[in-house]
């Protein structure tokens, strides 16, 4: 069982981006705890991240040939404009799951608005890293 | 430690509203694998229904004397008007995690938004009655 | 042939409201209209009136094991932001009809908006008491 | 006593129209009932059917002369735009329902705005025919 | 000459909230504080708080009857979305007066609209608990 | 103990007003009884009155030094738009009451809306002349 | 030297609507005025009236052959939404005055939008029947 | 094969009106080029004009049935509020091509916005003539 | 027989300002027309210019002892925001007629609206200079 | 004679997503009928497809230096955000058809508008493949 | 060369406002470093400061005349909604360029918004006292 | 002292585009006197160019090791939506300065929303390429 987890733009510099927000660890850190995860709930996980929504569409499409079980999506930014990313989720049919760090619904009022959450199974946001992680509990129990 | 789920309006009735929103199971079978999953982390687990505000309201204020470790409420129909209730949970200093079983973003427009949402800890939405299991995951890893 | 008749907040004061809006008689009059009617019609009739909505929410639940074979409802000032009454009349599968004593239409900006009405049969409104008459007619009509 | 029925708009060829929403009956069907009601009711009716907004006008116009004691109204698309009707029907001092066959606060957010219910007695929607049929038993009652 | 005093939902756990903005006093100090004024003012005070919107509601309903010479409400949360309480208030003739303890026009968006305001006599915001203290005062002139 | 009431525009004209809105008595009156208040209050008081923005900025820069306990502001039409007097109220540092004669919620949608009311301490509107004479019982309270 | 006048939908019933609004003149007195006034100012004037818009259309394409030196139009109800009219009009290259024997800006909302006033010269409103007499002096003043 | 094309309002004065935007031609000259068109693909074309929304309406009904393949409409005005057009081809089960001479989204922002559009097979804007022309293309490739 | 025409901001330097929308007369210029036509029509005339809104507010209030018998308002930008101007103007029973120079509602959005004119007898627009002359023939008919 | 075909995001994966709206032949196929087309109309054709924004923003800088005479653009998701393409097309002098596969008025709202429609020469929606097909008649009829 | 510095309301008492937003000199000591900065640029410079909106219309009037060379204006609160002055900028052929202190785009809503920009050449914002400074810069490279 | 300056999309294609908003000169030229002016004010430059934002957010990555003393930013067209660049730059410690070569506040109305401008130090916008180097003195002026 394989899953793939996907960190949009700016991801690689956090630690570096406001703490109180989005904690201190930085992505290599988070990726480890991912791995470690992985390793318990019997998943094989491939992490992917980048700053160009083109690679981002390019990777989702990589899952049309059900290469993934779940995905784990971090659109970070691209949530709130990108109708392509969005556009290339709709087409999957296995579980996306979008993620947060921070709570969106407690910062400025454009974070609010996800373009990409009615295309996803679901969405979990706020819980710092730990959204990623039981974003892995929740593809487990879905996938199973 | 002890944590409350608190299920909102019309969620008694479960089992029998759209289950192709909602999944099939009652709500007694929902609190069946909620306790089993807490008897699993270890979690003492109390659980609460009503159809109104002001009990829920209420129901919060108890954990004002930190009776409890964390909240996991189900607001329903509640998310999207309830003011009273926001302002109930503001007052809180324990972790508050707002479930959904269906994806709100994927429904009428005004189940998007929740007056709630921004001053729980974070929101889970749409994995059905997984949306609470991975809850409970999250305040397991949000109060170690 | 039984039906169920629900008035929302406020009904049970009617008559000591503008009386230029509503007509000046009292809900204890009414109610004697709607019976007469009911016997005209061969109906047996349930009369309930609240000021709680989730009193109301679960009036409604109560409809769902089929007691009744139609629900004629005045939501009052409900109709503008119950998303609770309008969840639990989602799920019942037998008419329900909207009525309003006023001109909703004629009034403040938001009486214009009822979050009810998409999940109701049908609405009828701003024709006094005949409101409630006419939608008993309609009922007799609908479920024949 | 006598009444006026008016049907906007492609109401001529009902039952041709989406059958899920409107029913499969033709207007001629559904005039017959009308006549038949009427008579039951001891009434007049006569009825008028224009796809042409200025007609409609005129129509309403020969009612200032208090030829008809009511008149029903499906404005049909002319609901959603037609101040000249709204403007032809705020002069007259006779009992004016307007009527809709499907219950368009279910459809498209354009369907939910009558321009023209703020200037009528009442309304009532979504009940297919019997919408016709209950407003003449509400005419009844109100000319009385 | 007799007042009732209305605190709405939360109000029961004042103190326990946001100290910076509702100051640090519980209610059953704040009540001392407004009998203790009332006596000054040669009023005869009743104080009554509820979580539930219809208890609010029938609350206002007994004054009716003329119980009462004017009232105080604090509607809190309800302010923002409780028709149900203005349309109880809108019934009645003797002065009411909206309070508020903090400045809802300095908060969040949503706390500067008050579907209650309008059918009030008049408004006091942002004063602490003086906020009810000079309502008092008002009333002693408005019912001279 | 020093005050300073300040009146917006219009306001030297009072009385000629619509009177149903405004009562009947003119300014000075008004402030006569302002006048006696203060006596009563142990308030030294200065009352200044002007059609002009600027001279409101400017007679608001003069307490800036501190001549004055607190400032009760009718900034009548002024409530409106005017950024430049908000911008100069929030530069002080004592009590600043914002009162309407009139229930501005009660009235055109655009009185409904203060751009000064966020940076005052509070704001009191719709009890007559009295707006002002509880003002300065709430300055009693808060400069002691 | 002609001019042409255009009466928009319902004007041909003017007299029986709304007195307190629309005066109590008939068109016919109205029309009656404005062929004096034409004497007095030396103009050849044609009157149009029509409850239809295709009419009003076709009526305006007549002045693309120059037949007339100015247009003076009400189009009362067609004025919110009749781009037809709109664009006939946007093709002539003669004066055209709007007109409106109510002020429509102290009326309904949609009262103060004029698709049709963009693509006139100029607009005339709030005058009663003047409206139109000083409109004729104002193509006077243009057409010298 | 038989199509029919329907012009809108003012189309007729075409080549009257800003040619920068329409072009020079007329109307007649258009309606050759178009049936020069028809006669190569092999259509048999039926031409219609009219300034009014309920001969558009009534020819669209003839349509029903199904004495034409395909229909080609220039709605002009109508696009933008014609909900009674737009309800009429709603009831058509052959394609419904709705075409602009001119790139209505280049233009004031109403135009962007066609409540007809929803309901046609496509949309063609902004060719000139050609709009027409490629219309009928694309007719042939659906028809076939 | 005694009339107040009131120029507002900007109109002093008129004739500098773009020539293609308010023509290139002076204002110099327009006066001596104004005064022309005002003894042609038996009118005392007093011409009033400022940039201050407080002047013209003042000037507006002179109008209340009934020196005027009209009054004639080109309130240039402050038609768009200043409530002041027309709480002022509300005061007054004689007539009062606002006029632009260029048509309002062919400019940018912002000048479609007027704050003022609800509360005046008419409004009159886009006629040039000639708007001045016809409120002054207005005047002359509404005085009688 | 040359012309460009752009496809944007995810148009690679044609034939993979919702076949009942955009059919089921892939990009490949699709291809071929435009390479057929173009050989029938005597074009040479230069297909282009990437995910990436920057990169068809570059592919419409070639065209600055007139290497095509034209240019169709199904611009998919970018069509709602990308000002960067919409600037880039701006810049050409050539005519550039903007053309979508769906009829993207019939879908969700925000598919409704096109950031790019208003800089391009014309707009082709919903005739699936044969959207590209006309596109090229148009372009054959554009640059004659 | 001459240039005119505007400063609008409450910046005459700059230095007691918020000093983390305007830094903490007062206008005398930010008046003396545009001298200094003039002088360097070889510039004659003239300071003008008002809290009265008709004021600095009036002083802008001044430069018709060209008497200078180019204009810093910091409108301060009048950027939100003094049109006057707006259309006072609008005449002028000579260099106007806004200025704000501090970010107005980081700050409240409304501040976001200029009523004045469209009518500047430029506008600079956020870089303290040197957004003075380089307008000065600009405006040098301006005239030149 | 080392500074950045960033051109966004289609900025390398400047001079092709509408001369009469952005200036005849192209990127090259603009770069050189930006050298120029940097040599004159003692910095080091260097100038980065892209049409994708990723490229631009990785740029940005690259000064968060303070590798500058200051940025400039043309963020062109991703001005309006690339909240991913508003992120980016959200994590600098550096002053960070938005420039437009044209007035974006006197163009289309979604010109003037920057998304970026909240988290940069300041804009200067509409100077043309002064744009550019009045932020380099500003830069000199902060860094200093």
């Amino acid at each position: 069982m394989k899953i793939l987890v996907i960190h949009g733009p700016n991801l690689n510099v956090l630690g570096k981006r406001n703490p109180s927000i989005y904690g201190g660890k930085s992505l290599g850190e988070i990726n480890k705890l991912i791995e470690k995860k992985a390793k318990e709930l019997g998943f094989e996980v491939e992490i992917f991240q980048s700053n160009f929504e083109g690679d981002i569409v390019e990777k989702i499409h990589s899952a049309i040939d059900l290469e993934y079980h779940g995905i784990i999506i971090n659109p970070a930014a691209f949530s709130h404009y990108s109708i392509a990313i969005r556009d290339a989720i709709e087409i999957l049919e296995i579980p996306v799951i979008e993620v947060h760090l921070s709570n969106v619904f407690a910062r400025e009022d454009f974070r609010s608005k996800s373009v990409i959450a009615p295309v996803c199974s679901g969405q979990i946001t706020g819980l710092g890293l730990n959204s990623y992680l039981v974003a892995m509990d929740a593809l487990k129990l879905m996938i199973k």
